[in-house]
């Protein structure tokens, strides 16, 4: 059976989202329980019956708005350091949480901790690519700082991760960079490069440029967490402003428009579909001693429940325990 | 008469485009001078007739994928390096050119010359926001590592361009980070937050995310080089696939998608519309002696004409003059 603690009252829908989430994967999925961590009255106006349902409940909750650090030091009893402190004591094999996503990170690291040959864990997510495929990114904006051999830990991660979860056999890693020749960009960037390059565990394939990352150009994209964050918010920022200047140019373009979009609604619904990859599950900080797993703020129960489902994979195929083995042989190595 | 060189074998359509550009330009502005670069015979066949256009025929062009530094070395007789001479000489006051964007830095920094007191000349382009009022937002690229003194001159850069070209009276500047709080972000984000904290001068509104950049939140966004760049390619490349995306579901979508898309005809390309932001003129590497001015290596005749005006405009305000003057102001305070 594995154990997972779910924190019912982060993000925008909390604890609806999150309980009706956990209510679907209680019924797909007959191996997992769960912990729920939050308002019991509030919780249970949500909740299917089940015996593989825990409520631990508690009044205290980090707001979105909270300083992370701080926020997990003094909000002891908050939903999210609880389920953290039950990763931590065993209670419980992995975390989610919709909440805040720096006292998460914060949460993570002092609370459940990092491997420890893993310098720094990264926050890796699966983005849309045109193909369908997707493309696991990280950092995300784990750490704003990074040397190259952070670097090449997120590239060793990003790979396990991509071969377990994703099952793909030898996942291409690309370095983003601001051009595509070896020679391209910065200092770190060029450490990176020669690092990734002369790394026989790893599927290389060179230096990939923002513009390309949703054709698929490589399965693992490796990058700083400052600029993977900048990218990661300048690819929603675009998504979120053309569907609705889309939206805006139908329904200001006057019954022509509307009598168009009718008849294409079909079409715009699937392309909503292709950029909505929540199904991909949630952001990995990845590198931790067990799986701590973040839903977008705005998730609704699907989004919930493919997080669970993607948390309950990570459980399955040891990947977490199989970090740990590459990186003491590693360790032997340097 | 201000008097303007132009690549004419740069670029993907080049000479056409360039060359209809140029005509249109000829036409519409009286007090322009065009010098144009190029293959003679190849020009002549688009060329309109007027006495302000001058041909300096050369057969010798650097092509896309030459390596720039070189490129600018060897290829003494190529169209970009001469119009580069023509500027450095006074036979020209301002350089434009569709071609390699690395060479075109390159014959910027060491052919034209920087202005004595900027350290690092930065790539600025007006980018479209959901309002249609754009922001601009430098560098682009043409630096891949920065200090954040170098950060701070972008900003008085992106201030001075704004007031001069754009017509804003007192432009709100931005600083790319990844959170909006003060206290957000690497150590060269909180040395140039303090540094533009500081700066009575600019009109400084604080961090500003990927995330908002189309929705207007700052006039002018500064970032390194890095960083600018990554966030360029991805906001083009999410807008491209999308579009693409968007095409895609509409041709595959059978008849009734068909009969939705011509409806919607006019609504979607208002949309293609206020996405191509053409008319705000190329990326231009300020904080040189001169204008020099990159057009998209896919730009049309219209692409090449808004340039153009920019770089009139460029001109007529003596932006490139009052930045020698503000420089040197700066440089007796330190």
């Amino acid at each position: 059976m594995k154990k997972i603690a779910v924190d019912a009252m982060g993000g925008d829908n909390a604890p609806q989202a999150i309980v009706e989430g956990v209510n679907q994967a209680l019924a797909d999925f007959s191996d997992i329980e769960i912990q729920l961590y939050g308002d019991e009255a509030k919780i249970k106006r949500y909740l299917s019956d089940s015996e593989r349902v825990t409520i631990i409940h508690t009044e205290e909750k980090i707001n979105s708005d909270d300083e992370p650090a701080k926020a997990i030091r003094r909000k002891k009893k908050a939903s999210m350091v609880l389920g953290a402190q039950a990763v931590k004591n065993g209670e419980a094999q992995a975390l989610l949480s919709a909440g805040n996503t720096g006292a998460l990170l914060a949460a993570g690291l002092f609370v459940v901790g990092r491997i420890k040959q893993i310098d720094r864990p990264g926050l890796l997510s699966t983005l849309p690519t045109v193909d369908g495929q997707g493309f696991d990114m990280l950092d995300l904006g784990a750490n704003a700082e990074s040397t190259a051999k952070h670097l090449h830990q997120y590239a060793v991660l990003g790979s396990f991760y991509a071969k377990n979860i994703r099952g793909l056999a030898n996942p291409r890693i690309g370095l983003l960079n601001n051009g595509t020749e070896a020679s391209k960009g910065d200092t770190l960037r060029k450490d990176t490069y020669a690092l990734l390059d002369g790394d026989p565990s790893l599927h290389f394939v060179g230096n990939v440029e923002a513009r390309d990352l949703m054709n698929g150009v490589a399965d693992v994209v490796v990058t700083d967490g400052f600029t993977g964050n900048a990218v990661l918010k300048s690819i929603e920022g675009t998504a979120i402003n053309l569907m609705g200047q889309l939206k805006t140019s139908i329904t200001s373009g006057g019954l022509k428009a509307k009598i168009g979009a009718f008849f294409l609604k079909d079409s715009l619904y699937k392309l909503k579909d292709s950029l909505d990859y929540s199904s991909a599950g949630g952001a990995v900080l990845f590198g931790l001693k067990a799986p701590v797993v973040k839903c977008h703020g705005s998730s609704d129960a699907k989004a919930v429940y493919y997080t669970i489902k993607q948390i309950r994979t990570m459980l399955d195929t040891n990947v977490v325990g199989q970090l740990v083995d590459e990186f003491a042989k590693n360790e032997g190595k340097e």
